[in-house]
């Protein structure tokens, strides 16, 4: 179960509000490389986690329960950025006001509002949603859980790198220093965790470990095509040669090879539709056609 | 620009068909570790790829191409399991014939439909749609490509191996002899791409070459924090000890060190509500409270 | 502006409840070629509809107000055949009844359970949903209004052809006979929503109003490709034959021929990556590789 | 920032596991009536809450954060309903195992996995996931803050209320005595919360803070709509009478009243389409039509 | 069954046409809190409601209908509001007239373009599309329809309350006197409504009839949590004072208290992973790492 | 299965890099009217063709695989015209350079960034993705494969029809002679395209095979409401007269007429909400009532 203290694990603050800034931080709160899915992704590992061995289960509580805490430090950077954002599309005395000027770099209002997401203004009321930059909204397919421990540990310094790519985009996009400061903590912690994940799997075997799952009899698959690169340009010229295809296997238990792709099945033949199905006469055959 | 064969790049053959194993197929075509996304997660990585070397450009490819006939197989395969799927619900002598009856192991074909998908008889005839297990169509923010190499690879690495994971749990689902086959055949090409994207990784640097991205100056990030793992627990109780909170970190740059979080932060304040936003009176203050 | 009787179009009955029909019938409601869509495809190409004739915007918002009705008896006929849904999953003597029993044919209840939509039970009180028969909500990307009306057209034809296959589909699964009425209505509107979108394609020019949109001056586009089929055989072995690569085309403005797929471009070169965008340093260059 | 606490806020047991109860426990983790909406919901009115009194954001915090504990609690309910859950589709010695049949109330194999989510056994090797009981991902679309104090309790009433409703159903379909019991605790703290956010809409001003939002003058709105019922009837029967069109509004300021609804406004008419606008020629009118 | 009058229910003009006012009115057709989501919502709810008294029934037919013709008249409102937009991207003579400038404000159409919905232009020829102001379609999981009434009546009020707030914004962002006029009606009609489904709580019990559902037996839920505050701080800080935790409850069956919340639970225990789950040999303990 | 050559299928080149042109642009890859889905789209009606004929299944696959190359020669134009996009929101000396100023118009960077899709900036590196020019990824529910021959046929016209539609309003936005050169060949093949699948429709009966599906026995359906125009409006005006509603009905097989919609049905009457059914107790009855 969960515990709150009021106030954040970082500081956040804004000298100069942005309503542009605004909608790119929405990326790092409801994008696919955002906080809300580590959060619930590494809720989901914790909370499914089979093993004998307890230790993986309780240090994913540590860290999902950490990334709530950089979730609040994005939604509040964004409600910052949008304390003057304009209400009105319409240039008046009241709207044009030397702050608001000042603040946009001496925009028209109208002009804020064109970089600005909508339902910042429309839905918020000029807070943070769980969106993307783009407003479109996280779903939950992308939290990865798949009960195998080290494809969810790949899962994760995929995430945490795609994460720390996209802060690092939002740290030179950003002009205000609080924002920097801000960043500068979460890429940090980005850093760490991508660590993190890296030295779980070091810990359970690293590339010795492999392929995943290592539960399945490597015995029951076609181990003819398990270290071949298979080339399908079409005119045969030979695939770049590389890491990928030359010398012995990372998982040291086979020697990486080239081929030219080349069909082994045969042309699929399916059978007619049958009469029933809501297909053409021409489809179903000869039962079809006398139908009509 | 692309070609095709028509015969399938390795044979697909379903001896009694099964629909529920259909519905099960269905994961491995339109799923979140399926192969429509590894396939179209590799083109966009490809037609995107920015470097002044073309080699992973090439190198990607290839491997996209070839997983488009994986779908095709895949799609092969769930059409085979669809042949002899009851049309109706309601049991007759028609419906009930001995063929179906062995078929589906002397079930009503009432109970055969309970377990469809049932898009595969209403919207497909009895066909593969994009879809997964349980219906829910592709959607295509899923494919992972960030325009940063390193982080791509672990991505993909991510991708093969849940898309491994599911190989192994519907071969080990399945009973028909050609699905088995088709399965092992897939395995392995999974197998090798695991070990193509790991090997990428270690040729362009490996744990050296991390934090993800490595043109971002870390300098420039809170340090102290960047090789600290942070505990949550509500009593202070120390995190499990292991790999990513002791010794020296994977890229070699810093040493794992343990604390407990604290908040470095303030409580947040954002400035009340402004009189146009539509928030209540109560939000807004004086100002709108006068209004009323 | 809209209004209603609270009768329904056409008489809705069901004598034998059954939850696993109930289940399809959403297709029809929720489903891509369900009533819904056609409903608010019709309502937004009328509401959008610019010409300096009023004909088909009037004729549309017809057809869109019919449509709300067909959704009012699905809805009622997938509530009718959720009467006597067993609401536990577990057999018991109240829920033994006999009356389920038979209404189910001698169904336990917990078989009943597995073969309905759970959230008939769960989420709305068994009653209709706006979602398909796998569950999956209805999304208003669906609704195709192009502003073109001969485009437009087209796409309302394609729906009501998936619409009328989908509903006689319905009709061959159904066993009770106030259902298979229901759906001899359905399918015979369907049937005259077909003709009705063809007769405005026939009235509006037919064949000789191709391609779609006529606003734009073909000589502006590349005409040596407009009339060709393209192969893409890698063997070139030539595509079938069929009026669809002989003869003149369907427009008369032009003569079908064959051609195999060549490349005309060259291999696409994009630019490298470029300092502050987040790419690896070896995708960006010299200078990425000194920022290090 | 947040804190955790290893053990469960209440416990969670299940003596006879049922992988169908499983799917119909995923209603309240991923469904739109779940935990997570919640809970992400009280987070983000938390976090984005702008007024001069920050006692909602305080009283929001903790409800959230109890909430992150209720997902956790039907989590390990959904492992722990399929813990014995049969992994393949065809009956064998191994398979059929009496504690299976027992537990299963002697099923076949093949039958309790057509009755179960797919994915519980495809993609998160027999974990619970942020779907639905039919599979559906929660997307985060449900997440209702709208800037609005009043408006957001009373979208914070309508989930616990279907919160509940699910709650109890859940209840009525369960056949294990450690999931009635959970579910007991859960539709107690589903009570508090209705009652909970009730009282802040008596706490600031109840129905005479109506309309939402109150800080809106309301001789800006067309006043004499303001508390008219409208009937549709096209045979203008008089709607049934009730509180709602009879007697003084329940915000003091009107007296309901009812009308028959009449247009008020004409036949729109939007301009013809615009010669580059990828209309039909028809539809431009005579410069269209000269272009062909 | 349904009817329409080809007028409007309420006039709808234009004086300045704006794109980006059309783009944020499309908030108010397929947003979240727009007219799509209440006019299906109240229809699903009348079309599935069971109860002995067919009364609400009726009324929400009545009123569901009148919600057709609110989305008529903003779908209007946005086509006209495009009557002017700028089809190209670059400045010529012929874009940059004097009309389209004036119009404008005199902005260049470049920037005209950029504040808009792109597919306003691309792909509905200018007239309104079922999506919300950044341009995401509406999805159908957003009708409520619970199958209880009083928990359907307050997703009602709170979708009356966030549809009023987004129409007081966009009257407030508005600068069309047309366009005022029009919002100054859809305010007062939400007005009504957020009254009408209050009127009905009131009617059937109002605060007594809670907790909702009020047909479940409160005996059987923890009662000793039905009424208590849980405080999540993790400085064991008391909550804010408030309705929300003193006094008696509002439904009158308790007394608020408040607690700090203890976990009750124990530390969950999953079973280790199964041998043929697909996880990593490491958690199946035993067997799974006999099998490598 | 597949091939490639790393050639494009025809030159893409950039003069004027624009990256609004680069958003517009998306609607063509990740439009509902893109080449995603008319490339997924044929593929799947080809892998799952049921016919005892197997030319369309080849037809389909040469042209689904000439899409891919449609694809890639889009995803190739939006990096190219995202070649000098801003990378930061504040202007400075490096940022005010003057090719970016000469390539942007003069503008300041960040106004581009304002126009631009904020996902090109942050998480795909200046490249293409797979949503559209609103940034709503595309998603799979819109691969239309019905498993009907011709309904498909009507499919395919309505995509290629809204997809020149689409392409025609791209070329006129246009400013760079390589967009437009690009588009021209890609309005050219979506021509061939609409004729293509017209030219199929005529070869399988044009007309005369109507309604779809012709399988289904047209004396099921209640044919008096076959051929008949239902007007809705409620004063009882004629619809417009048309081809649509005169003369014989285009399949041959009926006579257009026009009738004024009336109710055939009753006031549907559903049975009363049961008692464990998670209801109101009202809605319940007695039984309902007296639980309280």
């Amino acid at each position: 179960m969960y515990f709150h203290d009021k106030r954040l694990q970082y500081p956040v603050r804004v000298e100069t509000p942005d309503p542009l800034f605004a909608r790119q931080l929405q990326q790092a709160i409801g994008g696919v490389e955002g906080e809300i899915r580590v959060c619930l992704q590494y809720f989901f590992q914790a909370w499914g986690n089979r093993s004998p061995n307890p230790k993986y289960r309780d240090m994913l509580l540590h860290t999902a329960t950490e990334e709530i805490g950089h979730i609040e430090m994005l939604a509040t950077a964004v409600a910052l950025n949008l304390e003057e954002a304009p209400l009105s599309l319409q240039e008046s005395a009241a709207e044009a006001n030397p702050v608001v000027s000042a603040v946009m770099g001496g925009e028209r209002p109208r002009h804020v509002v064109e970089g600005m997401l909508q339902r910042h203004l429309l839905s918020s009321g000029l807070a943070a949603m769980p969106v993307n930059s783009d407003g479109v909204p996280f779903d939950c397919s992308h939290i990865y859980a798949s009960g195998n421990l080290a494809g969810d540990m790949f899962a994760n310094v995929a995430a945490e790198a795609t994460g720390r790519v996209l802060a690092t985009r939002l740290y030179n996009a950003a002009h205000d220093p609080g924002m920097k400061d801000m960043l500068s903590f979460l890429i940090a912690r980005d850093t760490m965790h991508q660590q993190q994940w890296l030295a779980v799997i070091e810990e359970t075997g690293g590339s010795a470990a492999l392929p995943i799952p290592n539960s399945f009899d490597q015995s029951l698959e076609k181990q003819e095509f398990s270290y071949v690169f298979m080339g399908t340009d079409v005119n045969n010229v030979a695939p770049p040669e590389g890491r990928f295809n030359t010398g012995p296997s990372l998982d040291g238990k086979g020697q990486f090879s080239t081929i030219q792709s080349m069909p082994m099945g045969e042309v699929p033949v399916l059978g007619p539709a049958r009469p029933a199905s809501g297909a053409q006469a021409e489809q179903i055959g000869a039962a079809g056609v006398t139908k009509r």
